[in-house]
């Protein structure tokens, strides 16, 4: 973007999560206005759901007149061409549900739908952490492991827009078997219960009895910051992981940027350092002396983020 | 290519190995005529090798009036944009030195240099097996195992131009220690050299003495298509371990088409279907419902094909 933000399109975003759906008025990487989040949970069908949706985006658009789209990311199987939610991740209910088209009808405004993971990677590219660089893998790590890639300027979406599954991956080919018989797929080893579990078993090596709620991500974070020389080499061990599963997608694709998100990146440092580290020692000089392993800046903003400009840049292509 | 090879322009592409180096006139995916072989260990220097190049293009395009420009592949990293060859994998001698410029000046063709795995998948995704799909994957199996990606119809090269290395990626985090320290690499597994380590293993284990000669692949197949048990259950093993690379790359890329090329690749079936068998094991239908795992159809041809193609892209773009 050489643009200044002030010339951009307002548009409105939705990220639809497993818990919460939240809104927000945007502006390029500038939330103009939050909206009402809604329960995703408590409302029940994907019809009620879309009538609550299509309730705040109406409200949001009579309030700032001049919003040119709006776009939401969802947790799932995204046909974005036609814009139709094949199947969401964890939310039952949503199958072939031609979303996109129920958004047009019913708020007026161009509408775009996406993959969750890809709009938050489109927004860190560019807005974010990755400065608009042309190849970027944007990795996000939670329960599971996501991520979106972006290669000569463009995401990059695969023949059946599956692309980025980064957390289907394998660092282990006699590992630890993964949810579609991929043994060793890296969010086996670091997503949110398995650095859980890890920690609490190296505690209990040390002797130590730990609850697995004492060993949750943001608990170990803390504990490591404040010297706990456990929580470290668990971190280290994970960042180990994470490095290895990286590398493999660094020979391939010889990206210029990483971006770490998601609730485990505030581990920081104590889990960054590790993965460069971790990155150096299993690749060429020329793939990583010039590549750039930074945490995500734009946080839990990224999903409205990204889906706005996902759909300002649909209805500017006139799809 | 929608227009038929009679509409091409001549081209003359020059297939540079750590043995011989190899030339032809082409048009499009067709050899028009041979030239002669050079000998590269025997010539020498740069220098030398360069003016006996030089030579053998200019004989040709005499021969052929009309010749568009001349392309080399070769193997190592090499500068493209500026036509430089930084280094050369198993040929010592060439570093920094600007070959474009050089067979441009002497033979006053437009020339075009790049790296030869990379000439050999353009080659094969536009004349060959993968029939210009928009995302192919190119993996080439010999000594060592090297590849090419197309990605929305482009050959993705990479912020340093190094993307492609498929032999460098790890299946196994704890695995045997790959040139770079990668340890697990693929190549460390499936190259030419360690299939007939572990066919020889394997005969050892079930009380049979075999050379190691008699253990290489195209031994190996030979044995395996006689219906030798433990040849069938070394290409097994050495299927599922590609499979398993290669579901790395599907979960990331989402390809429609994987080719397999290279020495090891004349195993055909015996190895194609072990590799299909394992990427169907570990990745989700959407992957892998639509994707084709062939055979390259180019041969030994893929690497001057593909050269002298790059080099008419490469005209025509005025670079």
């Amino acid at each position: 973007m050489t643009q200044p933000e002030g010339s951009l399109p307002f548009a409105i975003g939705i990220d639809f999560g497993g818990t919460s759906i939240k809104f927000a008025v945007v502006r390029g990487g500038t939330l103009i206005e939050r909206g009402n989040s809604l329960d995703t949970q408590k409302i029940g069908s994907a019809e009620r759901i879309t009538e609550a949706m299509v309730e705040e985006v109406t409200r949001l658009a009579a309030a700032h007149p001049g919003v040119a789209a709006v776009g939401a990311g969802l947790p799932g199987m995204i046909d974005h061409r036609n814009g139709i939610v094949r199947e969401l991740s964890n939310v039952p209910g949503w199958h072939d549900f031609a979303l996109r088209d129920v958004l047009v009808e019913r708020t007026g405004l161009p509408a775009h739908v996406d993959n969750d993971a890809k709009a938050m990677t489109f927004a860190e590219w560019r807005f974010g952490a990755a400065n608009n660089q042309p190849n970027v893998i944007c990795v996000t790590l939670g329960t599971g492991v996501g991520g979106g890639i972006i290669l000569n300027g463009q995401l990059h979406r695969g023949s059946g827009n599956g692309a980025g599954e980064i957390g289907q991956t394998s660092i282990d080919i006699h590992g630890v078997r993964g949810h579609y018989g991929n043994s060793g797929a890296l969010e086996k080893y670091v997503g949110n219960r398995q650095i859980a579990e890890r920690a609490q078993l190296r505690y209990r090596e040390a002797g130590i009895t730990r609850d697995i709620d004492e060993c949750a991500p943001a608990a170990l974070s803390q504990a490591a910051a404040a010297g706990d020389k456990i929580a470290v080499a668990v971190w280290n061990e994970i960042g180990t992981e994470i490095g290895a599963g990286l590398a493999n997608i660094i020979w391939l694709l010889n990206p210029d940027c990483i971006v770490i998100g998601g609730g485990v990146a505030k581990a920081g440092d104590l889990l960054l350092e590790p993965i460069r580290a971790s990155i150096r020692s299993r690749t060429m000089p020329v793939f990583h002396q010039h590549l750039g392993v930074v945490p995500a800046t734009l946080g839990s903003d990224a999903g409205v983020i990204g889906a706005a400009a996902l759909a300002v840049e649909a209805a500017c292509k006139g799809r």
